[in-house]
């Protein structure tokens, strides 16, 4: 049994995981747009009238910039984390599919803060979306480099990888804390947080 | 005759299937995000007011969460049927058009159950079209094991595969049956029914 | 400069030109279901009137439903097509962009066609777009069969191909014409349109 | 350090980078159709009605084909430049999401060109978005042909791509400023500009 188990689980290969994860990925960052709706024009032809509305849409913009590079940033991580697995199992493939729920929910609370900018709840609610997408994350980091490493990559990933991590859970954490005082605090830092991780975190060298 | 056209079906690799495939699982269960749309709020700021909208969503919150997870399940399902063929064939691409077409449809029944939780219909609905998708998924899946399997596997995963599909079938009708009675009874065998197959069945050992 | 031109046109892979095709295909065909809203019900809980309303609903189940089958359709004959080039060009690239522009363009017939199944109009400007994406791909077809089919399927294929694809453009066509007369005999010229191409054109066996 | 860095950029593959940017192209240029919205007809069987509103809506066509064919050239030449690069890094990763955010970016100033086709201020903002787009692919072009450019390629290459892109940058921008006078004038610049680059740029050949 142990024997069949092993071969079922041999049989995923990561491809179309990672097939369906960039699938999600790029539909996620670009259904982000569709919450920019074309303002209505009293008069259609006016320049006065347009550069009012869509210096009224700057909380939408910032919104989509601000999830666009976080979304990005996941896509990053998650490129270079399937690239530390040996193959595919079904528990990494479902914790993966978890992420990817919470991942393509996104576009809610970002539509949600876009339209409420000094709503404290809904900038609230944005910064925990992204600190649980970060703990999903984190989760199934810590899922492949337990269970599915390369062998020659094994010991020196480890502990550093995770670490780091949970910088993000408790900057975006932050975040959510400040809207009790000041929503434009938690935007910053729910800006500033994805900047720690644009590069995803290197082994330790000793 | 027969060679040509042995060769002609030769011809299709199942790569771009899987592609067109894992792009059509992918876009389906981003899309359900798209009907948890922002709520309209009187006070813009107004953290209560928020707060009862959002909980007024939660219906939609739930009948998206079971259909990702359902199509996560058919698209794990999906991934480890097609690991067992070892080419395509027009007659297995075209049971695999009608299948995505019925996984396509799946953002309509999960917003109409989410938007009218109490309507037998809209409940009912869901049940059916997920009956339909597993049915869908076995005829793919017995076309598949009776005409493309890899020599290498022919005998051990034929029987058992195609009989606990026919539980997530018959736990879906029992769901939709539930709707006469209690549509809470309804919703939650809908959400337990993809929780059998989180794991593809496995071949018999003897 | 022949040297280095056809240096640069044997830098394009054909899997870009694939994955960037099937990523279009496989997002027409899920847009598809996205005109399928949510009826609006006065009594939320009624059975009798969700039913009603989504009778009322069925024109556009079926404008989802064949052009579901079309797209699918071409999906398959692109993919056979693709089977034969040996590599792809620029001409090749810009001739495959404008067809996948018309396929992108389907949901809008599709929707309009759904909404108002007997103006003649809208019934008539869908078979136009069918037709123009056919002869779009019939160009694309006689491209690749000219310029860049591989070596060893020279011969055998050309004539036969082309000839069946332009019995699409004319039953379309017919069915344009229909629309002066009765739009039913239209709709029905559509459904039945891909049906004859459900296995893409085989090679003259002689 | 220098040599764990060296692998750690090494582990980033080409494919998947390819995948999520297809991934976002194939869903910018889909998504484009989602704004031509069907007509809303008083008397539902009208040919007259319907071909009016038709009629109505070519600014949007023309807008939508516009951006099309844009975005389908920067596919053609990002297709183009990654067959230039030898692997992936960071930095080229973070060019290319920043890229892929502003191409994500496009259906909104296309619908918003469609919608109002005579306001200066939603023809130029077209304008800049495209010249923006150009730039930052200037940007990944560079950063790619002076730190990525496979070996065998080294020389020949790098001055002419860059000086013919400026070359798009400046026409969007004359189309920016000839929203002054005639916005009519502007939108042929927009038109036109692609089509000077729907072969890639060539490299020198001496």
């Amino acid at each position: 049994m142990g024997l069949l188990k092993r071969f079922s689980q041999g049989e995923l290969g990561l491809n179309r995981v990672e097939a369906f994860s960039d699938g999600v990925f790029a539909i996620v960052v670009t259904l982000l747009v569709l919450e920019l709706r074309v303002p209505v024009l009293h008069d259609r032809g006016s320049v006065g009238e347009l550069g009012h509305q869509l210096v009224d849409l700057v909380p939408k913009f910032l919104s989509w910039l601000i999830s666009f590079i976080i979304v990005c940033k996941f896509w990053l991580n998650h490129h270079h984390l399937l690239g530390f697995a040996r193959h595919a199992t079904y528990g990494m493939v479902w914790l993966n599919s978890i992420f990817l729920m919470f991942q393509s929910f996104i576009p809610f609370p970002t539509a949600l803060m876009g339209e409420y900018p000094m709503n404290p709840l809904a900038v609230s609610l944005f910064g925990v979306v992204m600190a649980v997408n970060t703990l999903l994350f984190i989760a199934l980091q810590s899922y492949i480099l337990r269970n599915l490493i390369k062998p020659e990559l094994l010991g020196t990933q480890v502990p550093h990888l995770t670490r780091k991590s949970f910088v993000g859970v408790i900057s975006y954490l932050l975040g959510v804390a400040a809207t009790l005082f000041n929503v434009h605090i938690a935007v910053v830092l729910y800006a500033l947080t994805p900047l720690f991780f644009i590069t995803p975190p290197q082994a330790k060298n000793n």
